[in-house]
């Protein structure tokens, strides 16, 4: 596996059999040192900080130890850590790219008629009994942005068992879960029998609940489909016809509000989140909940054209899915990536969805823990 | 209060008795417009859509109904909106600034001696019967960062009746709330009778739990000291020292990660966080909990000297505010601004906290109703 291992004083270099070639900064290798001085046993916590380490840290000595082992000596201390080259290889920054589950990059876009064959419903029963039909499930959020459970038992509170089988309840003034039906002087519009644009959820929440659940209880009425949209496709067209209003929708903030007698819920984010790489990782739209927009005079007019821009892409026919939740089906959602909405409906016949939201870090430990078991190989990748 | 008033087809001028001057875009004032046709009146949520404006969208007419009243025409439409002169100047662009409560312009940045006089311990029972009371106790988190309550009662689970006081449990895998004391074998060294460095909790986790409580049952070992930093006055000391390595912590995502036998939690995300207008609004530090550091190789040098920068500046005696959780004693603080650490402790005697998760939305919602209540003068702020 290693071919020639050489160091000067602040780096060492491996060329690797294959050719590659990784170098390893002093004290990058010091703070990655997996010694049971440096690292807790039980936990494999780092019991160093770089605080601690000498301002004059460098190599001292290489020894090769094995065909697969190397031990440096690190000067001033004199500090020994022994590695893998297999561990070498797998962490290097020279030849690995950071984990990344959120951003654009690590997500399937798509339109409607990606699904132009059916939707997939997930039996609720099989997804009880079966780690890799849950694995599957929560691989679907993970990469499309939602998953859809058919036969859930039509009883109240049902979506709270859903999201104690994958994480935890994220409880807001509106309840550990809430009713979606017609009310009359809704506190929220999304409690009326109006029908809603696309939008996210309690954008005026920050932290904003991460995942949505609605579990249809009721529906006879005439209209009140469903409707999902890709946020993250709706974005990406946005930057690919017109770069600088993208530029304008991630470069400044909104504040959003949400008041009513109990409540006063305000935030300042951007419609469009980019990470460092400047690749999309989060998304907000909701024009019922934008609070007065305040941004500099200069900045107002283009800044409409942009935001009319946008909620005329995610209006876009081809971008809706629509389709029918009737009893027993439940969707979980990415509620920082996929938009909702619905059509309006009749107030004859029952239209009854509870809904409740969760947290995708919860959601995504669990799927990363059932891929280790239903999948040994992938135990490999961890770090 | 108006002046005089003038517009053209696409901005509204208005220049106010007392000299100051305000201009209304076309397309804002139909956004923003306040009429029922527009916001729905039981909740005020915007019942418009950007996108249905017509393209052509204009100020036809602008007619002076009163001293303090305007009613503006829009062409081609013909809709008509009447605005009070008040709302319009409390919320045009032009004189007024975003709602901020969690960038550094909206703190109070602190370092130890700025408490040389002593920490104020809030008594449980008066914060439980008085809302000037809990309203300052709230103010404080969101200024400070933290506050200190006083003989809350020593029982178990009470954590979670404070945290009922002012919003939601944020459940993790650590449960509802969690015991920090000494266990052989920990899963993460909280439990465990080091010493730990100053850092944030659950950087692994995002979103990031906002708030955290830790709550003393019991303190009689030697050490076991708490300690506070205030991490937006670290991270502005390092912009003022080395502004090159502060952008270097805000413009590079770290991963870090979290793993026992039925949890793998994994985030990318900046140690350093800033707004649109590059203020801090997050920090996040914490060195046992950091992935392996994978960066571009050119930046790995100059990473580490700015993340060894700033880990010193966490360090220094001066920043650090230490003091006794005594029984009874518990801690609120931010933890998107808040750094704790502890000092060591013998394992004779007993020290037993307990911790648990919540959010700052929920606890500036609490904030904000209790102002409107206490300080009926507020109100009028409200958009």
């Amino acid at each position: 596996m290693l071919n020639e291992v050489r160091f000067v004083p602040d780096e060492l270099v491996i060329e690797w059999a294959d050719g590659e070639q990784s170098g390893f900064y002093a004290l990058w290798l010091r703070d990655h040192c997996q010694m049971s001085a440096s690292r807790h046993s039980a936990n494999g916590q780092r019991l160093i900080n770089v605080s601690d380490f000498p301002e004059s840290l460098s190599i001292g000595q290489v020894n090769r130890l094995s065909e697969d082992r190397l031990e440096v000596v690190f000067e001033p201390d004199g500090h020994r850590s022994i590695f893998e080259a297999q561990w070498l290889r797998r962490h290097c920054y020279t030849l690995n790219e950071p984990w990344d589950d959120r951003s654009e990059s690590a997500k399937t876009l798509w339109q409607a008629d990606c699904f132009s064959g059916g939707l997939v419903r997930t039996d609720y029963d099989e997804y009880g009994h079966s780690r890799e039909v849950r694995r599957d499930c929560l691989q679907s959020v993970q990469t499309l942005g939602f998953a859809l459970l058919g036969n859930v038992p039509c009883e109240s509170g049902a979506v709270l068992d859903v999201i104690r089988s994958f994480g935890f309840v994220r409880e807001t003034n509106y309840g550990e879960l809430f009713d979606v039906r017609s009310v009359v002087d809704p506190n929220n519009l999304a409690f009326s029998n109006l029908g809603l644009g696309c939008h996210a959820d309690n954008p005026y929440r920050d932290p904003v609940p991460t995942v949505q659940l609605l579990h249809c209880l009721a529906s006879s009425t005439e209209g009140g489909d469903s409707i999902l949209v890709d946020g993250f496709r709706a974005a990406a067209i946005l930057r690919e016809e017109a770069p600088e209003d993208f530029e304008l929708l991630t470069g400044h903030y909104l504040n959003y509000r949400f008041q009513d007698a109990s409540t006063d819920l305000r935030s300042r984010v951007p419609m469009i989140e980019l990470d460092d790489r400047g690749r999309i990782t989060k998304v907000r739209y909701n024009n019922r909940s934008i609070d007065t927009i305040l941004l500099p005079p200069a900045v107002i007019k283009p800044f409409y054209r942009a935001y009319r821009h946008y909620a005329r892409i995610l209006e876009r026919p081809e971008l809706k899915l629509t389709f029918r939740l009737n009893p027993g089906d439940l969707m979980v959602f990415d509620n920082t990536r996929i938009m909702h909405a619905r059509t309006g409906y009749q107030a004859g016949g029952e239209r009854h969805l509870q809904g409740a939201y969760a947290d995708l870090d919860g959601l995504y430990s669990t799927l990363a823990v059932l891929q280790r078991e239903t999948r040994p190989a992938a135990i490999g990748r961890a770090s």
